[in-house]
């Protein structure tokens, strides 16, 4: 619990590599995780050489973190392991369609976060890269994804050179709905916002952007309608690519 | 390493409750587990109450674990409480479209993970219900669940009856790949999937089944294409009614 308890984003990397046994041991507690009908929807990209990460850097928005980071782990809902193994034993596979592709994805984000607590339990930092769906079209082409795999996030990994704050959350009260989904009246929003909206540092972040309330940082700078909508629009077609979605 | 190491699925729960202190605090750690952009994607339903489980248990198709165990933990991708932040703080949200979707949806897996791991660091048994995006439909209407949310995956939680063996997984090189994905040549599938396939259970399961092949059972049984076609297109008619797509 401590240690789930202690997690932070790490951003900035000591120059010491991350060795292949220990790479291999938490990808292997990774597999460990429940998957769908024991079937391991899901395959791990790892991304050490210079050549490759410069390649992935822009995909990720040249985020420093993705730049710096001596491992890139890019993890893929992958239907086509199980689908050859399908063909080449008399069976017809029949996951060329989204609810295959939403299973996999599962799959995959379980094995991450899994790897990602096995990963700081040894000591490692991490940061999940959001961009990975944003850019899933190019990240394929790069990592050389074939038809039933899709790219569902990436994890930058490596030795923290600092280990920061814990950030803010809302109380836990604001997640946990009894029996049912209990709408969330204004006060109670307030109620929930108002440590986070009355951070210092978030007051700061509000200024700096030149808005009036912390929410329109993220609706109007950091995560944009127009954005959201371009951005997925660009994911349906590359589900459709992928041959995941009709 | 070792809880994740030793993590194997439970369907057979004492007769034991897992007091609300207990619940509270894994689902904590659930949300100490990284967040996209610190947004908190993601509600818990905690179903306990008898006539909320009986209401429950066909969608997940009857399955005993569904029926038996004390809670049932349903993690829903939420952007329906930080709309209503935005709303509420003269800012216009922009989330109503599938990259939102997708978003709150690895948001509330990465948490559903912690809790299991966090719930098994604590002696209790966890088994995920995959028939959540089945029925997911079903499962808004008895949940009450709102515009912009979606439940994405359910788990049974209660102190185990026995623990079973670990169950196999294929070699973890099978998962791993390179700085580029290597497709699978024939060769390789059937020395991954070999172990599998020898096993005595699962040429006990082929006989059962009256089929020729392992992944027989897979296609033409429990993952079959036409159940994966219909259930595929109900998942997008839902998402459409959630908001979440177009």
């Amino acid at each position: 619990m401590e240690l789930l308890n202690r997690h932070v984003t790490i951003r900035n990397f000591k120059n010491k590599p991350v060795t292949q046994h220990l790479l291999e041991s938490i990808i292997y507690s990774g597999t460990r995780a429940s998957t769908t009908g024991n079937m391991q929807l899901y395959s791990v990209i790892v991304t050490q050489d210079a050549k490759m990460k410069q390649k992935l850097a822009p995909l990720h928005f040249n985020q420093p973190v993705a730049v710096n980071a001596p491992v890139l782990l890019t993890f893929v809902a992958d239907f086509n392991r199980f689908s050859r193994w399908c063909e080449i034993s008399k069976a017809e596979p029949g996951y060329a369609n989204f609810l295959s592709f939403f299973t996999a994805a599962i799959d995959a984000l379980l094995v991450a976060q899994n790897v990602c607590v096995a990963a700081e339990n040894n000591g490692l930092g991490i940061c999940y890269l959001g961009t990975t769906t944003y850019n899933a079209k190019e990240i394929i082409d790069v990592l050389e994804l074939p038809e039933l795999t899709f790219p569902v996030t990436t994890v930058a990994l490596g030795y923290p050179e600092e280990v920061p704050e814990l950030t803010d959350r809302i109380p836990v009260r604001g997640i946990i709905h009894h029996e049912k989904y209990q709408n969330y009246t204004e006060a109670i929003i307030k109620d929930l916002y108002s440590f986070k909206e009355n951070l210092a540092a978030m007051k700061q972040f509000v200024k700096e952007n030149e808005k009036d309330t912390l929410a329109q940082v993220f609706t109007d700078v950091r995560y944009k309608k127009s954005d959201n909508e371009f951005f997925s629009e660009k994911i349906i077609q590359t589900l459709r690519e992928q041959g995941f979605l009709v």
